[in-house]
């Protein structure tokens, strides 16, 4: 399996803290070795950083734990190998472009007897993954239901969120999915997320000692969303979602969310 | 303008000290400042670090200047923005995916009254420049010529080199290209390579003082070639490429080129 991380927040904000704890599951406080990679979305472009090592060794992982990029919209991912290699191609996030927008997806579990329900046409895999292969299916998927970019993506988010049963029902099938600005989570059985406001307190990581105090970082107008396979701080309520259930946020704030559809 | 560099070669190679010089370039020795990007390949998989801040004053930079990343294939941009503002989105080299490939590019050069010419339906840009545009239009005819990826990779790339023509009538148009196994440098005005082999030599950086002994740092089977609109070194012999002439390159090995087509 795999951990899964997004940021989704409405001004640019950096995810050094959480991004720390996240890394340190990736070959010291968790299993998850098979390489690691983060997108940080400015504007409708984004830029990923990936290492097919483990992130608790990796250089590149270190350049991102240490120098703050600020963004609305972060997705990270920790890898422990099931379908696939251990190489780059294999290596979440997995970013590809729709209607002019970047659209990035990552994923935790694991799909069997996938191949036959999963055919694509328009997007085709690089890699050898069941989950870029559901990736590339979903946006095959919105590319023939919107032959157009919709007026309002949210309606696009809530297409895929009504089609990712059709995923849960080959395995696990843990989600995250965003274009920059809403950000979907879908969750099979692990993921949870907290939306940290005003007033701001202080928060302590699970996998280190770092103890921050938000309230030194932010103003009063942040609306910050942490979403995680697994909590990420011990000192703070995050939400577990249930399976079957997705949640939409856009820029921090939950849109939308449903019980099993 | 920009500045433009690509590395092809037989065996894994890292581009330290290539990239050094072209990094001196921007904001330093050179007016090539706002922004930068490098994109490595290992095997269909590649990487991309990009930065829209000068790259001689940039962290990511740096790492990449200090941190040997093996690739065969390798191609990197430093931008003098003309069209489109200075932005990550703005920033080369773009990547995008076709026949189950990643397909890297990177431009120098500018184009005029390219909208009308440069019709895209297939590949939409994400970002303002007339380099993603004219990208968008190659990734467009390439699919549109071959439906489904052709046996032989090489008649996609002298189709690009065909059809380049098309964008030199536009402006300035000298391009880098590549699948992360062929290589395609198609000249305007402005591109010069290199192909080191054995018996191999020592390389002084015309941008620092860096020189090199390239006799430690590889084996007698080596091939690598370097392509730059400006040549990197003062101590070696590389070759200027023509207006309308094209250079194809297999893991270092040149194996086409032409003059005006």
């Amino acid at each position: 399996m795999c951990e899964l991380m997004a940021m989704s927040a409405n001004v640019p904000t950096d995810i050094c803290f959480s991004f720390a704890g996240l890394m340190e599951r990736g070959g010291r406080t968790g299993p998850h070795k098979d390489g690691w990679g983060v997108t940080f979305y400015e504007g409708k472009a984004c830029r990923t950083f990936k290492d097919p090592l483990p992130s608790c060794e990796s250089e590149i992982a270190r350049l991102v734990k240490d120098y703050p990029i600020k963004s609305c919209s972060v997705i990270a991912h920790i890898r422990q190998a099931n379908r696939g290699s251990v190489c780059l191609a294999n290596t979440h996030p997995f970013v590809r472009p729709l209607w002019g927008r970047n659209w990035t997806f990552a994923h935790n579990g694991q799909l069997s007897n996938y191949q036959e329900v999963l055919q694509v046409s328009i997007h085709e895999p690089i890699g050898e993954t069941d989950s870029e292969l559901a990736f590339c299916w979903l946006l095959d998927q919105l590319k023939r239901q919107f032959s157009v970019q919709p007026d309002d993506m949210k309606s696009a988010f809530l297409y895929v969120a009504s089609i990712a049963h059709t995923l849960k029902a080959l395995g696990i099938f843990n989600m995250l999915l965003t274009d920059g600005i809403y950000t979907l989570a879908y969750c099979t059985n692990n993921l949870h997320w907290i939306t940290r406001r005003a007033p701001f307190g202080k928060a302590s990581l699970i996998d280190s000692d770092w103890v921050i105090d938000f309230q030194e970082e932010t103003t009063e107008h942040d609306i910050v969303t942490i979403i995680a396979t697994q909590p990420l701080t011990d000192n703070e309520q995050w939400h577990k979602m249930q399976e079957g259930e997705f949640a939409l946020f856009h820029l921090g704030e939950k849109v939308e969310t449903s019980g099993e559809s």
